[in-house]
């Protein structure tokens, strides 16, 4: 029996390049499997539907922009001012067309159910990860969740802005106000006093 | 003649309602013309394309979106506490589907380039409307522009998840913490003192 892995493996990534670039509609299945290089009984085997295929493709995506956004963090200092230039490596990629988790939401609202939850626990994820850039307080997962908010603006910014200068500054700007000094201080109080 | 206006109205509104609800590429032209209840030719004559007509119903999207976003936050008291309200009636509604435009972007992407044109106006008269709720300061177009990003993190996040409280939340921290007080308030200073 042939292992299973190349084929499968073969037909995700012509998946993910496909739907992340020019949509999940725009994709049909003849298109994968042309791409993809695969027998059509191979391709039908592994994904006996397209839906099937869209679920595994994000399942694929979040694993694949998780394993890129952790490190690039890391990468870039471990703290919450990674943020901006972790994300400047996305947006500044000639590849980016904004987050597939967003853009299938968009695209397929209620039509497909699982996509709603995979983007909930997509977007959960992201928020843990930048959670563990913030200082420990009780304020941190507020914090983390204000901040996923804010990268979700600068995500859609970045896709139909011209350059993405303008999202990364408006979230610098808005990381630094809810974190205080954007260091690890605690943020302002309720009332910042004023000079 | 017929005047030409009431086929034409008929079929934006069509159009409207299902690009809106079900997305672009879902929607074919001959369930518009079926839905608007006019005939083929009298379509035609009006939308000699589906592109013609996707460019009209962003447009036409824009004028009523904007009416409706200028006058929710006038009522809602027109400073910049208005924002969370008025978003709220948005979000709350039974149809909301998140912005056409970024949705539009994510399907269409460089398909039709004239989205990205048009989405570009319409989030900068949306920038434009937030920034005539904040007192005059030199810092009011870039405070409009991070608000403005926030409101858009906002509305991809009221989107997919269950309810929309967690996405306003968020909004409206972001915004007492950019405006300092969440008043007519100058921003803090660039380093916030610290108690």
């Amino acid at each position: 029996m042939a292992p299973p892995f190349p084929a499968r493996a073969r037909i995700l990534l012509t998946a993910h390049e496909l739907f992340y670039r020019d949509g999940i509609r725009a994709t049909g299945i003849d298109r994968v499997i042309a791409e993809s290089g695969v027998a059509k009984l191979t391709f039908y085997r592994h994904f006996p539907s397209k839906n099937e295929l869209v679920r595994e493709f994000l399942e694929y995506r979040h694993r694949r922009w998780m394993a890129w956004f952790v490190d690039a963090l890391q990468r870039h200092g471990g703290n919450s001012k990674a943020l901006v230039p972790a994300l400047a490596e996305w947006f500044g990629n000639g590849d980016y067309r904004g987050c597939a988790f967003i853009n299938s939401v968009g695209e397929l609202g209620e039509t497909l159910p699982e996509v709603m939850e995979i983007t909930r626990r997509h977007k959960q994820d992201m928020a843990d990860a930048i959670g563990k850039l913030l200082p420990a307080s009780r304020q941190r997962k507020r914090q983390a969740m204000d901040l996923a908010l804010a990268v979700d603006g600068a995500i859609v910014r970045a896709q139909f802005d011209e350059s993405p200068e303008a999202a990364l500054a408006s979230l610098e700007r808005i990381r630094k106000s809810l974190l205080g000094s954007g260091r690890s201080a605690p943020p302002p109080a309720v009332r910042p006093m004023r000079s």
